[in-house]
């Protein structure tokens, strides 16, 4: 790449026989490092320690892990190649459980080859799965400027929004999911204030949610998580807006280990709480938020997550990586094909019911 | 000090020559080390720079540096000892502006320096300044002990607690105030399971609640302060206690920041919030927690904070040290003299009126 071309968060570089380059979010913002992964272990290495994360941008390293995977068998035959195809997929879902664009992409990688079974090559097969990768990046490209219409819609003028980890360009397509919103939003002129939540443990907020915000020069206030209620309280906050990990078939929503304390927060100063995600984040087959898995990390990301030991040897920790906020406490959930409010099972089912799952 | 003492979190060594020893609580809990305060800038510097903190315990400390900064006037005449006397509390004053048993402790002496002056010389004057603050330290002891026993009362068997911030034994003397009912819940077998918010930006939960609940060997459970309301909603707690930096005339209490926010997020979730003080962290010159000064402090403290830069550059930063916890979220005051509930500027009067401001 050109030392001048804009890093993206993700992108196949070259054909069938490309690879992966992935911005390494581990160590942004003061160090801006693309990754190359050219095999399927190094995506389901960088998904795991999060080089690359957000549900959506995980589902595209993802699509892209299974072409990697599928390289070595080629020029093999279609017993191989199908047999290969299964294994890599179940693989890479083993990478994190909560994110469902994750498991989406997957099944969705596995239809396209299983059609395309029989009656093509194997390497006509691997062509037409980088072919089905690509469109899902399009096709989230593209959900991502709808998601920002629909929900820029919302927004007063002026505003000022509170925001929990990171649902931008770094965890989907260009815009991303909640900050498309804001991004839309100061496209058609608004008048935005954002306070952005640090999200510890792994500071998406701060590290992520502000890079994007600086980058774009939208006015932006860094705050601890404890300091939001106090936000809150100022009158500072007209809407928080958040991204998705995966929305149960009633609207109860698993995010980043936090948004439910700023969802009961919201509800208590009467503000709008929007989730911001893309249909595929749906998981129909699920009645409710109680179904979700919740990934439990190391304790070791709070106790030592910034390098430096900042608790005693001893004590116990709890390190879950997302909570559920019931749908009672959302407003509405914005997605690429218009908002569904009140947060209901049936107009979930009207707008998603007939989507791409 | 014996090698084998162990550390105090201040004492002061020797006659009214001598010096303040500080157990410095940046270092913690990684590092147990004592620094000593030999002037009364290197006390104003130890306030300020969080060496040592905790509401009764920087009164305490100020105590101490009122008597280092009349070391220098022992042997002059009255006046100038007078003089010194009023520059002193003025100066350690401006070390902290929230909490009030700074400003308390000052006056203190103030009045103590004001009794002894025109009948004794300076150097007898400064040792009634000396016993002054030692006795302070004394009824500190005492203070915390009684809050113990007036807290523990209150707590079923078995019990989950949330605490946020550190108010034990390194915020005051001995058994702290918040940290105190727990401890002398232990005393009585009562059965616990501490949850300790990390307390961002400076960990105190992490660094030192933690460290005095290991030490102690009270089950315990460190979370980041996101995930106060998950561990609610899992039904883990029966009870969050805090201290307080300053209590208004109604009930109003200003203490670390992320309080107001776990107040909020308790009430949602049906649990009793106590608040563990001594009757010298009441205002009642405040007649609501609107008149309490907030302190701001420096935007590194979250942006650098662990020795780290978290955050891009040109990002703007909100960094309250304490948010006010309206009384009607407060389901009891606990103090020496008793347990103040329900909240009411009456209940407050009838408990506080006659103390010891």
């Amino acid at each position: 790449m050109s030392p001048f071309a804009k890093p993206e968060t993700l992108r196949w570089v070259g054909d069938a026989g490309g690879y992966l380059r992935l911005l390494d979010q581990t160590k942004l913002p003061t160090e801006v490092v693309e990754v190359e992964c050219r095999d399927v272990e190094s995506v389901w290495q960088a998904i795991r320690q999060l080089q690359v994360r957000g549900a959506p941008a995980i589902g595209l390293a993802a699509a892209y892990g299974v072409c990697l995977g599928l390289q070595s068998v080629r020029e093999a035959n279609d017993e191989a190649f199908g047999k290969r195809l299964e294994e890599v997929t179940r693989y890479l879902a083993g990478s994190r459980p909560t994110a469902v664009n994750l498991f989406w992409a997957l099944e969705r990688m596995q239809r396209v080859g299983n059609e395309s079974r029989g009656w093509r090559s194997p390497a006509a097969w691997h062509d037409a799965l980088l072919e089905e990768a690509r469109v899902i990046h399009e096709q989230d490209r593209a959900t991502c400027h709808a998601i920002g219409r629909h929900g820029a819609a919302l927004l007063p003028d002026p505003v000022g929004v509170l925001t929990h980890c990171n649902a931008g360009g770094l965890a989907a397509s260009e815009y991303g999911t909640a900050l498309a919103v804001l991004f839309t939003a100061q496209d058609q002129g608004k008048r935005l204030h954002v306070f952005v939540d640090e999200t510890r443990p792994l500071l998406q907020g701060a590290r992520l949610t502000a890079w994007e915000l600086v980058q774009r020069q939208i006015p932006a206030t860094l705050i601890c998580d404890s300091m939001a209620a106090q936000v809150m309280r100022e009158g500072r906050v007209q809407a928080v807006i958040t991204g998705a990990d995966r929305i149960a078939a009633n609207g109860d929503t698993a995010n980043k280990i936090g948004t439910y304390s700023v969802a009961v927060l919201a509800r208590a100063h009467d503000i709008p709480l929007y989730v911001a995600a893309p249909c595929n984040t749906f998981d129909l087959s699920l009645a409710s938020g109680d179904g979700i898995p919740i990934e439990q990390r190391a304790a070791e990301e709070i106790t030592q997550g910034l390098g430096r030991q900042i608790a005693p040897a001893g004590i116990g920790v709890y390190n879950p990586a997302f909570d559920v906020t019931p749908a009672t406490h959302i407003t509405a959930i914005i997605t690429e094909r218009g908002v569904i409010a009140p947060v209901t099972r049936e107009n979930i089912q009207r707008v998603v019911g007939g989507a791409s799952r």
